[in-house]
């Protein structure tokens, strides 16, 4: 997509508002998931970057015959400003106040006048059915027509990208600690207990899961465009045909598992449920597309919504997928290690080349490469220097990065795909000279990483509760972040996953679940100020028992990244006895597990590094 | 109530079991509420005492032909277990893995034999109208039929004691910061933007707020036996009328409060329901009866379930409200210093004459009585020793109290109701000797409440986040305690009231509710050990602006409580130094508040017991 076009933009627009005219449409809406309620989406699906030119990942678009409006979230207020300049849309950051949410806006401007007839439309395919029930129900107050299988964008995009097609592969059940078959008989067992008989599932990381499959469809997500269908019988699998293979129809065989051709249009999954619908179906409305939603509707005489039972399972991570991810956390926290240590020499030495933060991207995402197992990243690395950082999903655009200075600091945000984990690791490296201002700011930030990293809780004290640990040190002082502080992480899939979520308390959006025994989640607090600089630190913590006693059963977190937090930023007059001692033993803890993979040269470095306050 | 003539109890269920006969009737349940969902129950509402001999606050019994199951809470295994023994009453430990709730002890229990009829029976009008909705749906899956309009008790309980009737006084509106009028005028905005267009209030404690009166029927409590029914045009108030003086009567009349008689069975309430209900009501069914509740559904055309709007309002005390609650928490803390130095003599002069709990309790009673304004106790002081403490509840029964020794905890817990305020305060003595681990546990939650007590929060910020602060140095040790850590108290009202909670997650407890500007909350966290002693330390808390800037709003709390954390307990190898820095902030406070009130001996002893560490 090129997005410094935008002439292409103004032509796309009065393309679209002449078929909104010959359909009778009066207000058309686009979002930016595929029909998999998918975060990360593949070329083929990306209607919201071709109507409006903004690549954000969380979208809502509104057009009308005369205006055009793009909603995004904070991560993207910066990024999108840019995109859109010199289009006629409307950039509404969702979350400020006094903007209106799409439904509020609805409300607001789109009630039609006495007698008119006014239409809502949408393509329900790329809209997620929780989303899509809102617009609905909205539009029915506000005595909106609603059709809600109107693409009108495919008939306008003429180089539209085709579905990928990769081959899919084989998890080894060793790997996993369980075979599809045997996680098709727990899920069926959980349907059982909720009185369904056909499970409908369509994010791509639920189904990649359960079938123990894995794909490249979607950039840096191994996963393959798919649905499932479960019933008492089978798993019923739509996947591409060009996608399987051999030994891939054996494993399907093997495991129950029988094969359906994917569609473009869900056609196939369609026609299925026509046929085997008419049972009560189980069904997650925020996983599944308004499209498919409307179809499960229409045939089930119940339908059973609540979150799907692969997401939770799929979050409690199996004791051979604990062996396999602390190995390559490792190895990747190695690689961050190594890289720490050339961006510090390059940072001590006034005569090396310049560099920039593709530059150092490039050196992180090569040391990654080098590690056996490494399938690609997890993520495009964030490579942020100086006010970059303070936007918390910044991309350098090519030929637009910063040159990195001695001074002030660089936030590196990065992860790895591995044939054994998916990682996620942030270290905010210190390039030179420091104001006082940030030597706080980074101590706090450390303070926080590093209670809630060795929190001891409750059974059942969920993520809400935990993030206060995190934000505590920052709140003393009047700052606060505007991001979670933890999400899930996939087992070689996303790298954000759920069902949990260490954040401020929303009910519904997983800081209200509770955190249980074998969960991998970030801990990520950060501060940001704009225009001046951005500093975050992650590390990621597996939840393990701790003890089981008179007065309950307690939980903790083992920590499986092991960097540096750099100690030249760290102001210990902003910490307590008790915060120098954690940084100190989690500064002792990454020398005895990096060193014995470093150089002498790197090994000298990081005892420095890793030196106790 | 003589509870230690069982043969009594076995006289009444006999009696009771006849009527059950009589009536047709296979279950009878009877709670330990009365009319107005009250914690704390007048002598004629005791049903349950009158029933089975248990004195707790939190019971509920079920009576079939052949057996008779009592359940109460953790707070009262003890006692319960106590007062029972020698009827055949079945205790049930309600939270208990295994001890079934009423509800499932329905469906286990209750299910009759097909082709048989079986009737479950309550007085609606002592079962709140939450619980009694959910018999009435579990008697209902089970089959069974209800009556929820069966008084077995009455018939039997011939000298049963009368309705209370005290008179009525005014509470000073400059006091309350707020006229009757402009509380009613608020509530009616409310119920305006519910749609509402009557507000039935049975929980006296709003009734009392509304109306800024207070009563005398309940002991400790300074409420009048009341409903109130609002309307557009008026406040309904029914009340005894031997309660009323002239002044009230104008008072009423000056705030738009129209007089009804209250009545035992309800009647009055009822008969204006039924003339002016027909319109959408608003009520909150955890806060009336489920017989006011059904007569409500009968004629209104729409019931507005929710929290009574004058829950938030009354939490959210007003400038006035805090002025006098500053005061006098002043007061009563200098009454707690000096019980403490008092106590702390007697500990340190082997010569002194024996003490019992109940002497101490007289001891610190008659401080308070001294302060002027004090109007009573605002619950019955708790002084337990050694392992009597280890039940969160304890009461000493005369007769049965223990007789102080030189060593090991005292723990007291008190408060007072005052013309301005309501307190409530746990200190916890050390006696003599302790052991190390009375030592460390002591230490812990002293950490625990001063780590609350100094938090800074986001607003928006919930009472189960909080409640993580106090409990994670308990939780680093394995340890933790079975009651919440803090709960809200009323201005010259209940002790306990909601809607905030500072306690472990669980949606609709109140500890999902956002802690707000000016609510008023204790912190009290502590440690349980079963027949060997039990330590709590508590303050009281005001919800105050911290700051305001571009990362939000913050608020922290004002603590109103100075008394000395026992420093002879206090062990500092469990505390890091923000704890002691916390320690010695708050000891620096309570010197600098109490000293100026105190006699020159009490002022030397305040300085060492407040000194830094």
């Amino acid at each position: 997509m090129d997005h410094t076009k935008n002439n292409g933009i103004a032509g796309r627009l009065t393309a679209l508002r002449a078929a909104m005219k010959e359909n009778g449409v009066s207000w058309y809406l686009i979002t930016s998931t595929d029909p998999h309620a998918s975060e990360y989406v593949c070329a083929h699906f990306q209607c919201s970057a071709f109507i409006s030119g903004c690549t954000s990942d969380n979208v809502r678009i509104l057009i009308s015959d005369e205006k055009a409006w793009l909603w995004t979230d904070s991560r993207y207020y910066i990024s999108a400003a840019k995109e859109l300049s010199g289009t006629e849309y409307i950039l509404m950051k969702e979350g400020l106040p006094g903007v209106p949410s799409v439904p509020q806006f609805l409300k607001e401007n789109c009630v039609p006048a006495d007698g008119c007839a006014s239409v809502l439309a949408f393509d329900g395919r790329c809209v997620d059915a929780g989303r899509g029930l809102i617009y609905r129900k909205t539009a029915e107050q506000c005595g909106l027509s609603v059709n809600g299988s109107l693409d009108l964008i495919s008939p306008l995009w003429e180089d539209r990208p085709a579905l990928p097609s990769h081959p899919v592969r084989i998890m080894n059940a060793d790997l996993c600690g369980s075979t599809a078959a045997e996680k098709i008989a727990d899920i069926r067992a959980d349907m059982k207990a909720a009185g369904a008989k056909l499970l409908l599932l369509a994010r791509l990381d639920d189904i990649m899961w359960l079938t123990n499959l894995r794909g490249g469809d979607v950039d840096m997500n191994p996963v393959a465009l798919s649905y499932a269908a479960l019933t008492e019988d089978a798993l019923h699998l739509f996947i591409q045909p060009s996608e399987i293979t051999d030994p891939v129809r054996k494993h399907a065989a093997e495991n129950g598992i029988v094969l359906h051709p994917y569609e473009d249009n869900e056609d196939s999954i369609f026609r299925f449920i026509e046929k085997e619908g008419h049972v009560p179906v189980m069904l997650d409305s925020s996983a599944v597309s308004d499209a498919l939603f409307s179809c499960a509707r229409e045939y089930a005489p119940k339908l059973i919504r609540r979150m799907n039972p692969t997401t939770v399972r799929k979050a409690k991570k199996t004791a051979a997928e604990i062996t396999s991810i602390r190995r390559y956390y490792l190895q990747d926290s190695v690689a961050v290690c190594k890289f720490i240590y050339r961006i510090k020499k390059w940072a001590a030495d006034p005569d090396a080349a310049p560099m920039t933060e593709l530059d150092a991207a490039a050196l992180l995402d090569g040391l990654r490469a080098e590690i056996p197992g490494f399938q690609g990243l997890s993520f495009a690395t964030i490579p942020a220097y100086g006010a970059n950082a303070a936007m918390a999903h910044y991309a350098p655009v090519p030929g637009e990065e910063s040159t990195l200075q001695r001074e002030g600091f660089l936030l590196v945000d990065s992860g790895g795909q591995y044939e054994g984990a998916t990682t996620d690791v942030t270290r905010t490296i210190a390039l030179g000279p420091l104001s006082d201002e940030m030597k706080r700011d980074f101590t706090l930030v450390a303070a926080g990483n590093l209670r809630l990293l060795t929190a001891v809780f409750k059974a059942g004290t969920n993520g809400s509760q935990l993030d206060v640990l995190a934000r505590e040190p920052l709140w003393v002082n009047g700052i606060d972040f505007g991001h979670g502080t933890g999400h899930g992480i996939g087992f070689v899939l996303s790298v954000h996953e759920g069902p949990q979520r260490i954040a401020p308390f929303r009910p519904g959006s997983g800081s209200d679940l509770p955190m249980e025994s074998g969960m991998l989640t970030s801990d990520e607090p950060g501060i940001y100020r704009e225009n001046e600089y951005g500093i975050r630190t992650e590390s990621i913590v597996l939840t393990v028992p701790y003890a089981e006693n008179e007065f309950g059963s307690f939980l903790t977190f083992e920590c499986l990244t092991f960097a540096p937090i750099d100690l030249a930023a760290i102001d210990p007059d902003y910490m307590d006895s008790g915060d120098i001692a954690r940084l100190n033993e989690y500064h002792a803890q990454v020398y005895e597990k990096i060193a014995p993979y470093l150089e002498e040269e790197e090994r000298v470095w990081l005892a420095d590094a890793t030196r106790p306050l």
